[in-house]
């Protein structure tokens, strides 16, 4: 009854296959190999587009690269306060981004909307030079509440981001999750919607360690190599980094990957919601949040269930005091017993 | 024929098994695992003393990570004008150090004495607080040129080190490969010598991306676990990085992968020697360097021998116009057979 | 008719008396000169204990060295979200401080109470190391509202902030004006309540440019002086920075400067009261709040009044929409005159 | 008998004279007053060319900020080993530009020539994203030794770097002292022969407290104003920045007293010659540098002289045992009385 997280399971089989397939011979380090140009080509394919890419092995890396490289020093970057990059990355953002702000908005579920974003941008236009100046819009696909952004949405906040001269990042952790509960491509789904950087996941999805940070502009990447460099997030063997990505992304990995951790998701939220536990937020992804009296969670994690809970602000009802938001994650390791398990000692409970 | 680096090899078979058997069931995050603490207790075995450990997916990420961790912002770190950190990091350690800055020094063989380190040192020193202060000493062990420093040569520094208030740092990407050699215990190479901390390497020996930074002072480690997530280098699945260390250091593993590089740059030293090119510095490591003319460096080239042409300072006598210092590389992975078809054509060309 | 602020006055008389004086011959720079030497003395006589203090050019300079000096990059320090740090220093303290983040709390008045505070750091406690550190409490007397902070009010926060391991900051750019208003002496204002670091300013206070900071614990301070001459705040004719301390401080002078700036400001709120415009917040330094309407204070303008129309959550009630909020500030340099003109002009409006 | 630096005289009494008359009435801060707006047309006037101007008020801020804002973090900054930037910053480059490497080249004077800039270059070319990447050429006029570069020499010096992609930075501390030297008006000193950005110094040569970044293409400074902001550089009451400069730069006072410290320092050199102690390197500014037996520089200091005794690598023989090397600096304030009693005393001793 593992929810923690879905970084508490293994390594895909197909992924975990890929590298002990590569491992054979030399290559040449730092991505001068032939599976880590390859990666490069497969992911422009997907995306349909000409893309620059660069592989690190953490998702707090490819956010804090991707948002340092589209903000100066004295910019600020947009976000929803509960946001992965304002809560859970130790200012990973802040150093990569030599003291950039994060400004964190409200939103339920976790996500922000056009009026919001126009309402805390215009704090910070006209005091020049003595106030950062707006510089990205940053938000989660899918979002921290396991929501997800409709392409519509994505492109009503990226126009406004826009128009104020700012650059739209996408930490897409769960951008496979997310993609897989859509009507709409890879391509409809980020710059088409006005996407300029994404950071697509594999960690959670099912490699062992490797994120992607995708430029959909050649240019905007200018001399990330060197920055990727000097944070000490370029892999020697690179090519290990480049074979987990080959896999997942052949033959539609990632998305039957995704599409079981989702699975997992609305089969818990669905016997959940049987059990009188209807879910906390829509279940667009692959996290589960529910509300439950205090004494009720004791007992679940007495009786060896794995979550965490939380803390929000974006509820659409506070708490009361004896209850708790705790958070179920589902992943490509899932399995339907253990789903059984938990909801039904949760209801006899 | 790659003799590039010892990066080019894969991954040591005892290793990978270790990922693939370590790869079922689910474990926390972020170093929470069973397998990651029991890494740092293992470390402390071997170096015979309680330490802190902080496992990261590259050297540059160690390295940075323990000079930022030692020098405060104005501190100077004084290393080998050719040490990696000065030359091939990309700035890492100033980045992580917040600008520190690296003072390079010369040394034949790529190594420091004493008086060199005396003299660099007494540059900043009685002029504050206008320059840097001096925060570390750091040296590879093995050196860029394969040299490697004895106890008694750390100690002697060490000791000068510590008496201008400075701490040592050894970049021990080829740590291993440098105990070897010696008639000492991993403690005696390291902290008895005066060793502050120690990057232990473990990709270059045989790991697909492991390193790990050994305090062996627990205090000097306070808040380093911050240190290492805002620079994104807690991984989430930190298990298989922890998997990598275990198997590595289990057995006397990481000891006979180091002797087999070793040999093999032994034997290929004794045949190139055989051959008519001697060695420009002593064979201590896994790194032979030989001085040859230039047109018998572009044959081999052509012959697709794979390896790098370095400039140094460090040679005991400059190079002639048409010659050029060619580095070779030994690991793990490499066969007697390329070694022999490397000097046969060497020798005949 | 000049309210916009208080540094758009010049230089008191005694100060500019004091330059101009102490022009003749010759001193060494950087600090090393008498007059120096003697400002941190008489400051720590004015604070009835041994002082550490470093005066710079700058308040913004002022902030952010301090709060560099007590908090780790991975720290949170925890202000106002009104705070001139948060607002108008464009990222100063996260440049300096090498991307530490700033915490904003809410507080009518611009003061934050010990529950706020409280609850603000309970949310970075228990979640290392993916959070930042609760490292500083920081606040400004007078506050950005013209509030003020008693002693008793100090000390709560302080010993909440204490408790939590975090040092205690305050912004005194105008601590003179807060202080005259007190029955409390400067140690009992500071030190005495738990005040770790003080930016005591003087440039709003009528010099030309200084400001001190001031750790009551010596020890606090280590290598404070690298970390303000790598910043490029240690001047190198530094006793013209000594000498407006000197006369700042001498015969009460300071004090003096603060209650005309303060009556004026109590002379200014009493007319607008009895024209009908009662102060938002209390009087308490030389900043009088008005809320107006929208076409009042465009006549002001018209009228050559000179004064910022802010932005405030601050307020017990929130603004109609046809209102606005104006800052009028005093200072050494306000004449009655421009106070009965100006309330005239509003009243008859 | 003060030669210890040009920072150890006062204020000029044009300078001083000015803050005093424009110490009357109300002006807005930070910049936004009338002699601030005038400082930058009349340096363009001065310059003949539209330049974007920034005033600080240290020599080491605007290096720093210069610095920072022509090279990104990743960048290497060339410049002779004894440079300022180099030794007596405290590594407020570093600092200011998020850990770039400041790489230091040699040179007879503090000179250094192209052929050992293109050397140094070449170090920093072809491999990356290894290394950090050229990104400025900085150099002092006058030097450290108080040497000064012809424009041709500048020229030549300048489109060596710009063929590698650098910027040129002129640390300008004594700017006005090697110009008056010079057959040669400020463009063709500064921007004609290919120098990006001039720190024109104005504290040495007879201000309190005032420096000019000066941008000589207005795009390359853009959003030089958040930077300086955040860098707490930007005075609240700027005026009396903009004051210092506006008397400094009318009716050719900055050329007066430039001129008269040459002066001394020539009739300094003279006499020293005369007495037997010629000068180590040609005195083209306001610098003398004197070989002496340390037992006259003993003497010397006991007899109330003061001076620095310098350590350097950049003369054309290296010292004996038994020498020293005392650097004299003269000012606007020198009086050819003490240049007599000084040398007196040499010669006697």
């Amino acid at each position: 009854m593992n929810f923690a997280s879905d970084n508490t399971a293994g390594i895909a089989p197909e992924i975990l296959q890929a590298i002990v397939a590569g491992n054979d011979g030399f290559a040449l380090g730092y991505g001068n190999d032939d599976a880590s140009r390859a990666v490069e080509q497969r992911i422009g394919e997907i995306f349909e587009r000409d893309v620059a890419v660069f592989l690190v092995p953490t998702g707090t890396a490819a956010n804090a690269l991707a948002l340092a490289h589209v903000s100066p020093p004295w910019g600020a970057v947009f976000a929803h306060s509960e946001a992965h990059i304002l809560t859970d990355e130790c200012g990973a953002p802040e150093f990569y981004g030599g003291g950039l702000k994060l400004v964190g908005m409200p939103g339920i579920g976790c996500k922000v909307t056009p009026p919001t974003l126009a309402e805390a941008v215009s704090h910070y236009e006209g005091h020049t030079p003595h106030q950062v100046v707006p510089a990205a819009f940053s938000f989660a696909q899918a979002s921290e509440a396991g929501t997800i952004y409709r392409p519509d949405e994505i492109a009503a906040l990226a126009k406004l981001a826009h128009a104020h001269g700012m650059k739209v990042h996408m930490d897409g952790a769960r951008f496979a999750n997310a993609l897989v509960r859509m009507n709409a491509s890879p391509a409809e789904a980020t710059w088409k919607a006005g996407v300029d950087v994404l950071c697509f996941g594999a960690t959670k999805a099912g490699a062992m360690a490797a994120e992607a940070v995708v430029f959909f502009d050649r240019a905007l990447a200018a001399n990330m190599a060197e920055r990727r460099k000097r944070a000490g997030q370029l892999l020697s063997k690179h090519r290990f980094l480049a074979l987990q990505y080959e896999a997942f992304l052949r033959d539609d990995c990632w998305l039957r990957l995704a599409r079981h951790a989702n699975n997992m998701a609305d089969l818990l939220a669905a016997r959940l919601t049987a059990a009188g536990f209807a879910p906390a937020w829509p279940v667009e992804a692959n996290l589960v949040f529910i509300v439950i009296p205090q004494n009720l969670e004791a007992r679940l994690k007495a009786a060896g269930a794995r979550y965490y809970v939380r803390r929000s602000d974006s509820l659409a009802a506070p708490l009361k005091p004896d209850q708790c938001l705790v958070r179920l994650v589902t992943s490509f390791a899932t399995h339907e017993d253990d789903i059984g398990r938990f909801v039904e000692f949760a209801a006899k409970s």
